[in-house]
């Protein structure tokens, strides 16, 4: 089959100590500090063969993700930018929809034909944090389109326990295809969702949201929403599915905009998903609502200079979150779009081949609009 | 001034045995049991005098609510049906927006001419309970409406702590009137929000929520919301203001529908707001989500016949609220309407002036339509 | 080898209808309704061999559990008592610490000789409860000395991930034999674990704590301890391992008493592990401190009167629990046991070599001491 | 009477700019910007009047707390080290009890010869933040010992609502001199509590606890407990009050003993009390076990440079804590002693007449030993 194919070269940073786990299984724990002038070119790739619980998904839509342009865009010393786990040669692409093609002899609640949508991280279900409730802090941990093959690809196989069926979204559109593109949006929503409401326990109705880089904020749906981009496009965007209003953070200073939207009472609620948190967490120190929560999702290998005792006299929390596995995430994520409660499709804005997919990974890399999809 | 007021006889039932403070206070804790032969009529009211720290408004608006009617409505030994805190006589109405007309030498928030809607609970904040976070369960408890009097009138002096601003509401309305309107119905969803969000915290976006009895349903935006309501008026109102599904349950048995609903998974929040939990309790139990939460919001003096085992099996929770004072749900719950993400004006069905109130009450107690206000 | 195994007659009562379920898998979801005429003998079973994941243990304790006897023990129809899931012939004993002495190929956890001790609840970590995060509640679950053979044997075949290692433990007491008794306390320990801190959330230091039968209270320690248990011999127990207070509520009105030892206030936590919540959570109801949680851990196929009126009243929550899986409940506690925070072997009072342990159930069957254990 | 008063001079420093707030109430924001040259004396002082609603006390015991010293200790311009809410001249004192000598006339939960310890934080409870349950963050807030007269005084009035009993402590002790001198050590015991139980939820039986400058660490009992300390005096208290382990973090570097301690597993909670988040913090996230929690009490005007990517790595968050009123959390720490649950006398490791109040400080100054106490 084809897919298309990250490859650099493994060559530490002078001033990086390869572990004996990195050098034994081949995988950078923090991939910019290893991986040396990456390429990326759609090619021949081996058909995969799904094992005994696994299924074969005949992929039918596939998103850009920012860490996809990570894996590509260097640093002055043309290093990979994306600080963590990575293992290369594979195939990109983890934000995917599919359908199945072939079920393996030990697969039980998949069959051909089924339409699914899948969590990224393939984590193990037998590690202690696996078993104490924190899969997405699996010690064996292989990510789709990072560690092992991906999504931009004719074919995937994976453990059917990562797939999560997606009828009831095609119920609600009438259209299979436009099914698959929405679902391929799953996973991001998933990592939003995941630091949002089981990571930082969510927000009450009423509270008011700020959104520092414009995620999936429709989620927010039942409070004011105040978004900060610097791509016009995105700030379109961000309007179309739901923020309240939108700024573009270079002109308006964000810890000043929020405070006079609240009238002075500062928002309940901060989310970085711009991935600069040394510039958008002081903004929002100044914004602190009392008993402000504050989320960071946008990863970013930066001491940031925070001001703790704001946090204390605010009576704030700062939460740290990743992954999107587990906590009930994939089911309610799928459930809102089926109900129609959440509608993300305005945010795909380009649609691409397999063939075109690195031409798709190059125009992310301005930033300046919304999702890519190859479908 | 006019008011419309409640009287009845202190007449304890053979089998109650009246406490040292209900003979001191003249406070019945159970209002059924002392509480004979109501009458109900608008007369004249000495005027109200607002004291240092309190403020006196011009009642603009004031709702029906379901105890009102249970102060009016008897049992067979002509008792009122209200089980709770009472002392009469007084003036009914507890759900009230007014405009400060006077403000006592002490009050520093308000000032003539501002617009407010009022806490019903007169907590003292002085108490251990109070002092402990806890102002719904405060043991110098007296209630607007209740123990003193309340809205059915020209005026009330209250605490200006207990008054909330509502211009962010008639910014948005462009009218004061339809937002002294709309400020009426704050109490009783704080009542719904009290319960929903601080007392059983909330559920996730995404999660299946059953409601029994057609409260403030559209709380529960972000979520696929089944309602269940005898009266065919109120069913349409439900529908009108959030509710994806509703049901009579004397024609669809509320379990059995909720599965449905669920393909089998069973509903993540069920709202008891009908007031007959031996009757809908009994229902959600068969329709228990892994992780699912009850809470109890409607009074009744009845024993419920639980099978906790079911809530073992199922990982499930039972909350009981009362009350809407504290805990952000004031403040809240007027951002939300203040912001346009609730718009509950559909729900109120008829309109009365002061003179008409006893016929309000009277036309409520078929209990087939929606809010009915004086205003 | 050998083991103790109870076998029982599948003769469904004549009103029970028997689910396809249970017919194509043979284990019944309400066991008191399809077991009959149980019996319970040592005798020869086939020796375990441990599958590529699973490893060979040989038991070197193994605790009676309630269960156990409700094995034994029948309704005046001679069917057994036990409610939940069952399956026989099997053998008993889910309590239980062994050594490893046998890995299968595919192990890497553990070693031949490790010390380790055995969740019972066989979750598969595919269903979508697992993925979910609620292991104790999986779709697909065996239970070890239900459905499947336990520990009352010489050996037992486990999968790796169901075991934790007890080193610790063992180096605290400097004696292997000792590590393996404590060791199989530790998953009652775990459900009474589960049920107080994952499920209801655990307490605040400080506060007032109440136990309807005398279960795992040390864990209580930060708080009043006030314990109610029929009898005499446990009442002593309770008092050793924790408890300020030790009643026979035969003689001493639950509630009356609760009320007393907090000056009126009532208690904060109430822990029903008594299995007659119709008795005691009426008790409960008259010592409710304000916000105070009600927590069901013991089992019973009755309706339970609740007047809910005084949950509302009072702030107060009602939880439901079952298991000990998962939410990293098996690390703390043996983690507690090691650090020598709790010291549960005052409660073992009696032991017994596998050929007596049919007398061990009898004799427990009259519920007077505490734990008696096979080592 | 006499008192011990701090006099300073009102003197911005330059690049201060004074807020209109600070103008009107002569109160600082930031004490370290504006209190210039403090001086230290016992001198005489007006005696106290009760309000209607306070109760004036006679001073029994007073604790000298790290805020005493930041009164008094100087940067290099000479102005105070504390960085908070302060008006001068004032008399210090904050950590206290006393016996009621005289009752206002509005008052009804005290009469005179009852023995109490008080809350230093005087909130209105008529703010926004005191309604919506956030006293500790009061708009009006007046601070004893900081704002307004304090308690190394042989009188002070407060309004009763502060106060709370300590008749239980005094039954337990058989001494009412030493339950005063216990008593007034609720006030920084419940400043931990707030911190640890209400702010950052607490930890879990078993968790591994982690202390950075040796507080009240007694109330960790459950788990198992490493504090880091400068002072060899108040390590030795540490470990007497319950800490596992103690280290000077000087010579042992905090964050590999931790990791140590853990096996590799990293710290579930970690409690700043050093004021030095700057050089602790860092060591914390080098241990932190997977969905950890930081706690910060101390309180200092530095940037903390955060490694946010270690937080999301690690499931983690970081809390800001200050205060001790509301939320259940005086009356809680009183049980606790009054139950023996805690002892904490020894820290107490030095008395003073009020007269040598000013010594106290001053010896207090070199940071070496625990609490001195006027008493």
């Amino acid at each position: 089959m084809k897919g298309m194919v990250l490859d650099a070269k493994w060559d530490p940073k002078p001033d990086y100590t390869v572990s004996d786990w990195e050098k034994k299984t081949g995988k950078a724990i923090t991939g910019n500090a290893i991986w040396h002038n990456p390429t990326l070119e759609v090619r021949e790739w081996p058909d995969p063969k799904p094992g005994p619980k696994e299924v074969l998904l005949e992929i039918q839509a596939c998103g850009v993700c920012g860490s996809d342009m990570h894996f590509f865009e260097t640093d002055k010393d043309n290093y990979i930018l994306y600080p963590g786990l990575t293992k290369f040669p594979t195939i990109l692409g983890h934000e995917f929809s599919g359908k199945v093609a072939e079920v393996g002899k030990e697969v039980t609640l998949l069959q051909p034909g089924d339409m699914v949508t899948v969590e990224e991280m393939i984590w193990c279900g037998r590690c202690i944090p696996c078993r104490n409730g924190y899969p997405n802090h699996c010690t064996n941990l292989e990510e789709i389109g990072f560690t092992i093959p991906g999504a931009f690809a004719n074919f995937i196989a994976v453990d059917e326990k990562f797939c999560w069926k997606i009828d009831s979204i095609a119920e609600r559109m009438g259209s299979e295809e436009k099914a698959y593109e929405l679902a391929a949006l799953t996973e991001p929503t998933c990592v939003a969702y995941n630091a949002m409401f089981e990571r930082a326990g969510g927000f009450r109705p009423g509270h008011f949201v700020s959104v520092m880089g414009a995620g999936s904020i429709g989620l927010a749906a039942m409070s004011t929403v105040v978004a900060f981009e610097v791509s016009p496009q995105r700030r379109e965007l961000a309007a179309l599915v739901g923020a309240d209003f939108v700024y573009d953070p270079r002109e308006v200073p964000a810890g000043e905009a929020l405070m006079e939207h609240s009238k002075g009472e500062g928002f309940n609620f901060h989310v970085e998903a711009a991935g600069v948190p040394e510039i958008t967490i002081p903004e929002m120190e100044k914004a602190l609502a009392i008993n402000a929560k504050v989320v960071q999702i946008g990863r970013a290998a930066k001491k940031v200079p925070m001001y703790l005792e704001a946090f204390q006299v605010r009576r704030a929390q700062a939460y740290g979150a990743q992954g999107h596995s587990g906590h009930e995430t994939f089911p309610n994520v799928i459930r809102m779009v089926a109900s129609g409660r959440i509608d993300l499709s305005p945010i795909i804005t380009a649609r691409y081949s397999l063939a075109d997919t690195v031409v798709a990974i190059e125009k992310s890399m301005d930033r300046t609009d919304g999702k890519r999809i190859e479908a």
